[in-house]
């Protein structure tokens, strides 16, 4: 068994030695630098551009503009292509605009020996813009001029949905209920991926090839087929180590551009490389969202109806549009039930913002933190034992979410509450903490969440696999799925070596993809590898076992080699018959009968199954400093089985940083007037350092989920989803005022504690 | 039908651009330089070295020397494993050697942080020598010491096979027969591949990766294994394009040393380059042969029997060792048809000399020179017509080789020669040439061969093939089969088109070899690929294509899609049901049934078949400058279907080049005290510029050959073969004189010139 096992990352080493090659260590020399020319306006029109004083700079190779770039829209989202158009991403950008949609939208490139060279000839272009007033705001934006034509008012879309068949208003009838309404604020944040993104592209063997920093390089491949409107096989893509993603390399970004430039050169070598500065502002952030939610509660706590509105803000193109906000929409059913109706409205709207596109929740973080702190306001109003409010409400094991049918297989929540509660003593600390004076005060908070594993059935699942036997016994894994700091490499070496018998030592994945040799995968995402992969890997790797003892069988001439354990080929009894290394060996070089071994399967996924979990958090608020202290954090998930305990640790770790940074610090913020941003980068814009992290608890709740191929469910995104507003509530517990605004910083809580007079 | 068009070259675009990639251009920035040190004695013992003055230049990383080596010896043929411990390859060098067996051979190794340091450490080290007389000639060398202890006399092996089951000597007995008697000698002669061999090495993901200019990655991965003792899932080579091999880089060259310096430097990344100096002397040259053969002749033409006596100068090390006098001693019997009886016998010796080993046509060109020079002074002596004397003791369709069953399935050797001889008006002129008179004469020369397709059954034959469909109906193909050069991935990618009914611009051929996940391939030799290889492209392309056609018919529910042509699915009766790229498209997008199409195969061999064909040459020789000018020359081949006529023209141009120099200029030459060589360079090594080359003809006799897998067999290497005795014979036919030793210089020719009086 090594499904369970703390087994080493796979690359621990090479990247701990500095041995792991990310994109820009393969950069070959002489390759050409491209930079990015970036507008300084946030809304209008690129009248002119005068590239000559920029051309004329010695060791400028060219420098091409916003008009002439090809007339093709394409989209940006990581997501699988449809057959069916309606399903399509939307298709919003050029490779270089003139239509300025963000301060920071792209109208031109030059391409240079070297970079300085590059940088020096970037400030010597000269643009003229017709400008427009700049729409940052939902409200401003909706009451302005569309920045795309085909979306009046610029409502990208709305949506509404409703289960139960009645309004919230008819539900309230003939109903004994109290009414709570809250209106919810989430902040734009930017990832902050270790790794800027960066690629290089060359042409070679009639193909144009991307080596990029990714997380779905293969669907990276399609969206430069159609952004340069070639055929898909025209183009290779290969995604070596990444240095994080988060879901902003879930959208294609420089990509397609690069690609263009090399093109445009003859297929000479371009690196096209992101200054941290424009990993702020040209890649994707996290939509901040406006949520109101409506419940109506009976006495006894069960919540009758509610009423949910959102606003997402989309920033200047679509991206991934409105399937973030749909994604989050869709939570509010998946983690209470409303006896009678719910009613949900959610609407993206374009603004003249930095485009806002995936990222660690896709909206989950943003709608948890409302429901859960909107629970929190509840109970309090209520007098209710908030614990018990949201055990009432939640979705049990064999709920369906009557929306898409994604199932809660297994649903071990409630565990996880009394977990997170015992490892706080939870309940006792917040009766103590709800009467306290003084200016430094104490606080516990709880969030509870759930969250989906992959996509099926909203679209489509996919994965394959190959396996390699090599002379010696040990074998190659490729997937198309991604390895991006996350440890699947690890997990995928796992479940090769329980399923083929052959133990992890002796199992090498290949961890760099290469869309013209890797099995197709549509990548990290969605918390979707280890489950839909994984399923891959799996059958994969039943195909090799049965193929190792089919050729052990003819060796022997015989049946009776029937299963593989720890390199060796057993019998029905579990006698050892022949080492793999020996099959392996002769199935090359056999005089009679070679036969080189592999296997290749695609999984075609038509399941999903749902991930519990909860934060509990223990807060020290200094009320003179606005400033919030965690004591003790911990999250209890359920995802399953867990695979390696270790790797997952540092999933919940990483999710849980990410989580109390949303809640605390950070936040991108704009100048109202010209949508530049005020503190895009790492100086002004605060990322907490390990020394601002405070210790991490974790648990895990193993329950073998049917679905899963290994008992497993998404642990990817969640650890993310319940820390903020577990935070929160421990704020509102430490001061009984809600907040209802993230992120947490001094001034907001100086600011209200001030008002109410605490100090 | 995409098979015998000219089709261009796939790689031609990124050659001529100079796009396409060699293992120099893809060495990472900051890869650090190994040099090795060589031996300046030819035979002896290294009994100290000092390396403290070279560590101490700035920017040398460190130096090994044979004393620090692992113990550890091992083979470098390029031939497959074998698991019969029986048919293993020699193992008699270490990767540095205390016994020093030829001038330049392997002592220590510097690396440093350039080539110019590591350059200038080299000097540095101090050598203390025991040196033992160098034994260069095979007399000397079966009269001396022994350079490996096991091979007493040197002789590394000495073997003789009968066929008629009696002797030459009592063949004679009741034949009325004249006898025949020559002695042959062919000289020592380098590859001059364009790219010297390179490789650079670095560890990662607990392997050692090596990119080579090799022709055999495959086998390159399992010599490091055994040189590094390091099972050999643990070894990744890389074979990108690569700028020539001519048998050169079938053998393991320095990529052990390579890998296993980067192993002991902690898996740092070195690169090992051999400079042109050193690609002369340290890779592997061409065998210098001793060739006696006796025939004995009935009055009407018949060989009644002949003997052969051979001597193969093997150099330091066995290399190929004895296989290469083997392949040239098959020849004897695979060529002319003996009546009675068949006596050869040949030996191969190790001498203090450059180390030999495969080199284009494996000894044929040797034997060849000796049977076809011979067959001419037999035919002058019995004042026999030149053709008829081989017409009628060649071998013919339906011959079954008596010692190892390889078959004449087709043999148009016939035709060959009366489209060579017509081409020349060859019977007219050579009774003309015959008597001349003044010092400038004409002659012409023809000379015939025989050449098997790969090596079965002697040695293991097995191919491995794998396609994959891309979205838009276009497919990658991975052969384990190496492009080097010779045009092997264009004819592969015209089988797959064939077998797909893909069109061949929607073939993309996987160029590089990585042996982590490229299909197991033995690699490029005995002109095996396009027969041996080409068929796991058929068998792979049918798998590919069954599966295109069974998923097109999930798509339209039915049965009917039988086959595909340019690109369409079509039914029974030819009509077009889908497209390729729809049904592409759907496999990898199905929301019901994804399916990633992807096909794998091997192909174990188990036939083989003789390729035929002729020189006829005219040559105008200046007997006073001893000068021949070649006047018109003309390959003619049966090698069954040609696939790509251009590149197969290409293929018989660059072979008869090579043929051209073997009988005119080409001679490896080395100092009889020393052993160092006295032209190991371009400027000394007289290789011919294209200036130096006539005008070439060549013309192709095609029948489809049951064995091959589009009627094919061998090309790649026999153009070379039966070039130099046509030339040979053509100055015979000038001037009367036997020349049996070749290179056929100015001052060979002169010489004997003079001493018959002819000037």
């Amino acid at each position: 068994m090594t499904i369970g096992k703390n087994i080493p990352r796979v690359d621990a080493f090479d990247k701990v030695t500095g041995r792991a090659k990310y994109a820009d260590d393969l950069v070959p020399t002489g390759t050409l630098i491209a930079k990015v020319l970036h507008s300084t306006i946030a809304n209008g029109l690129v009248k002119k551009i005068d590239t000559s004083k920029a051309k004329q700079v010695p060791g400028v190779i060219e420098v091409f503009t916003c008009f002439d770039v090809p007339d093709i829209v394409f989209p940006t989202a990581g997501h699988p292509w449809s057959t069916n158009i309606a399903n399509h991403d939307i298709a919003d950008r050029k490779l270089l605009n003139t239509r300025v949609r963000y301060y920071g939208d792209d109208i031109a490139v030059v391409v240079a020996e070297n970079e300085l060279t590059a940088t020096e000839a970037l400030k010597l272009i000269e643009v003229e813009y017709e400008e427009y007033t700049p729409l940052l705001t939902i409200e401003d934006a909706m009451n302005g001029d569309a920045l795309h034509e085909e979306y009046p008012n610029n409502i990208l879309a709305s949506t509404k949905y409703n289960v139960g068949g009645v309004s919230f208003e008819e539900a309230l009838e003939n109903n004994d209920v109290k009414i709570f309404e809250d209106e919810f604020e989430v902040p734009t944040v930017q990832h902050c991926f270790m790794e800027n993104p960066n690629s290089y592209a060359y042409m070679e063997s009639g193909k144009i090839v991307v080596v990029t920093s990714t997380q779905i390089p293969h669907i990276v491949r399609r969206v430069i087929g159609q952004a340069l409107d070639i055929p898909w096989g025209q183009v290779r893509v290969i995604k070596p180590y990444i240095g994080g993603g988060f879901g902003a390399k879930q959208d294609v970004l420089y990509e397609p551009l690069n690609a263009w430039v090399s093109k445009m050169l003859g297929g000479k070598c371009v690196k096209l490389e992101l200054t941290r500065e424009e990993g702020f502002i040209n890649t994707r952030v996290r939509h901040a969202m406006k949520i109101h939610i409506k419940s109506a509660v009976s006495e006894n706590g069960r919540l009758i109806a509610r009423k949910v509105k959102m606003f997402s803000n989309q920033g200047g193109y679509a991206s991934h549009g409105h399937s973030v906000v749909a994604g989050a929409a869709h939570v509010v059913k998946q983690l209470y039930q409303d006896e009678v109706a719910t009613d949900v409205e959610f609407t993206t709207v374009f603004t003249n913002l930095p485009v806002a596109g995936a990222m660690r929740g896709y909206g989950v973080p943003q709608i948890t933190f409302a429901l859960e702190a909107h629970m929190e306001n509840v109970a309090k109003e209520m007098n209710f034992d908030n614990i018990e409010l949201r055990k009432i409400n939640m979705i049990k094991e064999g709920f369906v979410d009557p929306l898409n049918s994604i199932p809660s297989l297994t649903n071990e929540l409630d565990q996880c509450i009394e977990i997170g509660a015992k490892h706080l003593n939870f309940r006792e600390k917040h009766k103590k903490y709800s009467n306290q004076e003084g200016h430094i005060r104490k606080g516990v908070g709880c969030a509870i969440f759930s969250y989906k594993t992959g996509v099926y059935p909203i679209s489509l699942e996919t994965a394959s696999c190959r396996m390699i036997l090599n002379q010696d016994g040990s074998i190659q894994v490729q997937v198309g799925a991604t390895e991006i700091g996350q440890g699947a490499d690890t997990v995928f070496t796992q479940m090769a070596a329980e399923i083929t018998g052959i133990t992890y030592d002796k199992v090498y994945i290949m961890s760099a993809q290469d869309t013209d040799v890797t099995p197709y995968d549509s990548g990290a995402y969605a918390s979707r590898q280890t489950y839909v992969s994984g399923h891959a890997v799996k059958k994969c790797g039943l195909e090799l076992k049965q193929k190792i003892l089919d050729y052990a069988n003819y060796l022997k001439e015989s049946e009776i080699a029937v299963d593989i354990k720890e390199n060796h080929v057993l019998d029905k009894d579990g006698n050892k018959i022949i080492h793999v290394s020996e099959v392996a060996l002769e199935s090359f070089y056999h005089r009679e009968n070679s036969k080189h071994i592999a296997a290749e399967a695609t999984h075609h996924c038509d399941t999903n199954t749902i991930s519990h979990g909860t934060t509990f958090v223990e807060i020290e608020v200094d009320l003179k400093l606005g400033l919030v202290k965690i004591l003790d954090i911990i999250n209890v998930h359920d995802s399953g089985t867990i695979i390696n305990p270790k790797t997952a640790l540092g999933q919940v770790h990483g999710g849980m940083s990410m989580g109390i940074a949303y809640a605390l610090s950070e936040e991108l913020l704009f100048n109202p007037k010209t949508g530049e941003a005020y503190n895009g980068d790492l100086l002004g814009y605060k990322i907490p350092t390990s020394l601002d992290s405070p210790d991490i608890s974790c648990k895990f709740v193993e329950k073998y989920d049917p679905s899963g191929p290994f008992g497993n469910k998404a642990l990817g995104e969640p650890p993310t989803v319940p820390v903020a507003p577990a935070i929160r509530n421990a704020l509102f517990n430490a001061t009984g005022i809600k907040y209802n605004q993230i992120p947490l910083t001094p001034e907001r809580i100086f600011n209200k504690v001030k008002d109410k007079g605490l100090i």
